[in-house]
């Protein structure tokens, strides 16, 4: 039996810190938001791969985890009425500016004016490296691809794998509770800010820190999915054994838009290409913000998602308002303009 | 005697909250930054003209005062050397990318590779109302023109003026803890985002504010600086007396930037037209953000000169760094880029 759609004047794809700040930028223009996620709670990666991470390049935020950085999001939205709808992901798009359907894998009916699709990388998992036996440290927890909790590496040996800003943040973080870290790459040369990779040299300086390189990840040695050793092997061949009770493969993200790709949009390298300022897709009336989209010389930070939300939301409003002034000026005797 | 110039990578001109998180991303990528500021302490208006007044669209600050802003901002720079040069107005300017001189009012001299202008509208002061004797007002205090400590207007009877965003968050703001609020403004439309109007609206209809429109400030009355009433005055000539003993009137900021406008730079409106993405302006090596750039579609809030910030220090990094990769790869044995 089909369900009563949902109505709202903007729907918002994915619920990631860029779509809640999204939100917030909408409701204060009085838009009527409904966020949707494939996930079953709100926060995207910050609050499912990095919670307890901390993150320095948020304005006026010195340090805050992902988790912290979704709660406070959730707190600035919290006056408003945003309805969610979790757990489900947005399969069928059609319409046009002013009148947009979306439906959902679980039979959900959205009524739209507006969409803004903030969906960050699209379906995320982790890239697993190739070794045998992988699955069974996998689910001892020996092997894992986030730091859940970071409490559950003290005093440990450790092996982080990898050679970008994941691999050297954590190395950063752990070389405080550790007792020691490898930092296995398969390269000389790692991918960072210049100010963690001085961070790393430091902590590399300390001797809680040794650089493995060049070298690859060979094998696991260990017992009913207890890690007693990681194999590390050279371009020449060469084995070396590093004594670890835990290894943290930071090989990226595998991503994969899946039904965006299918909505008629533009699409550039995995990305939804946009109108600067206004963060318009090729398709009128949706807009993308966040990782997702792109444009030249585009910065992927969590702070220019937040950015691009606000200019996303200032150029929806006319589609909602069309006879309200730009500059928000109101007739007293008209009253507020209500949604819908 | 001429003085020892300063070296720098980058220059920043004006420290109020986009200077200081320009100056954080410049510190994070190893470009070592200064801040010359007019004024003898940091967070330009936020500090000096609203410290107390709550900021609600600060990503991830559900309220923020300007003063905690500036603080936070502070504290998120404070891991970094950055000089402050204030109290120093720049005056001067010439050279060319790579290698600018600025020299200041006070003799000071500034050797820098790039110059971010954060100058907001300048150097700013209140529009004044043309009242009677409003010196002898100012003096005492029963006039004001910035809220410094919201408690001096405890259980008062006050008239606020204007019909901007400025006055309409004061008396949302003060309609907690004032006894009475007038809310004195010459048409009967008030320009605000629509929640902020909704949110005088509910104080108007709780009794606490009264709307007297349109009426505009016509004489004060009181003796020796004790205000005692406001008289009002309409387009008619009618004029009507508000018990009050504070006057706080909001008609925006006279500002002027001064000598910028003598640096051979595109001014368009007051501001610095830049390219969007770079901030940079007409000149090369020279980029502006925040209030005093301008860009089609640009926003005024302080988030998006915080994301413009991160723009422009991404875009200097290669004047500072030219061999040095744009994802920052660096090989290990070559060591950390050190500025200078």
């Amino acid at each position: 039996m089909p369900q009563t759609p949902l109505e709202t004047d903007v729907a918002i794809i994915g619920a990631g810190p860029t779509a809640l700040f999204a939100a917030f930028e909408c409701s204060m223009l009085r838009l009527k938001t409904l966020l949707i996620d494939a996930l079953d709670e709100v926060g995207g990666q910050c609050a499912a791969l990095y919670p307890e991470k901390p993150i320095y390049d948020i304005p006026a935020h010195p340090a805050i985890t992902g988790g912290a950085l979704i709660e406070s999001l959730e707190a600035q939205i919290a006056p408003f009425d945003v309805p969610r709808l979790l757990g489900h992901q947005v399969t069928t798009l059609s319409g046009y500016r002013g009148a947009f359907r979306l439906g959902t894998d679980k039979g959900a009916q959205i009524h739209a004016k507006a969409i803004i699709i903030a969906a960050g990388a699209g379906a995320f998992g982790p890239n697993r490296p190739p070794l045998d036996a992988l699955g069974d440290y996998e689910k001892s927890g020996a092997v894992r691809y986030y730091v859940r909790r970071k409490a559950d590496f003290t005093d440990k040996d450790i092996v982080i794998a990898g050679g970008g800003d994941s691999a050297l943040d954590w190395v950063i973080e752990l070389s405080e509770i550790c007792r020691k870290i490898y930092l296995v790459h398969r390269r000389d040369r790692f991918r960072g800010a210049p100010e963690t990779l001085a961070r790393v040299e430091s902590c590399i300086a300390s001797g809680k820190v040794e650089k493995i390189v060049p070298y690859q990840l060979h094998a696991l040695y260990g017992e009913e999915g207890k890690l007693a050793e990681v194999e590390v092997i050279d371009l020449e061949g060469k084995t070396r054994r590093l004594n670890a009770t835990h290894l943290l493969p930071f090989y990226g993200l595998s991503t994969d838009l899946g039904p965006i790709l299918g909505w008629n949009l533009a699409v550039t390298r995995n990305t939804l290409p946009v109108m600067p300022v206004t963060m318009e897709t090729s398709q009128p009336g949706i807009f993308a913000i966040g990782d997702v989209a792109s444009y030249p010389g585009k910065l992927k930070l969590i702070l220019q998602g937040f950015s691009e939300g606000a200019m996303a939301a200032h150029a929806i409003y006319p589609i909602i308002y069309p006879e309200t002034a730009l500059h928000f000026e109101y007739s007293t005797s008209k009253g507020v303009p209500q949604p819908g």
